[in-house]
């Protein structure tokens, strides 16, 4: 699953890596920082996965308000 | 580009996630937690782009030590 800070929403640490490598003589014109976040789980049904994952990014894993989450099913399902 | 703590390193934000999913009941045998690193370029040449990721990643974005990094490229490249 891909945690990313929503459009427009600011991104303090990915600022600091675009300014930093921009210090280093990187052209980077834009430069932003999310979370990776890999689940095995023990279903083996997409459909039930999905559901999981969804509950879980809102009980836990994402914050809906200032992130988007990206869902990629991967193995048996 | 994906960064991912290596195999066998220990990962004690995936540990830490994995164990807040189990308490909340949810049927997850394993987590593990990476950066997602979005950067815009300026060239739009793929081995040019690729290179130079290479480069931040050495010089910045990532520990070759601990961490595995994968590349993906999008856009006009």
């Amino acid at each position: 699953m891909l945690v990313r800070p929503k459009e427009g929403i600011l991104d303090p640490q990915g600022e600091a890596v675009g300014g930093s490598l921009r210090r280093l003589a990187f052209p980077v014109t834009q430069a932003r920082v999310g979370r990776l976040v890999e689940l095995e789980l023990e279903t083996t049904d997409a459909v039930a996965a999905r559901a999981q994952i969804e509950r879980m990014c809102a009980e836990l894993l994402a914050n809906p308000l200032i992130e988007s989450v990206e869902i990629q099913l991967e193995g048996d399902v």
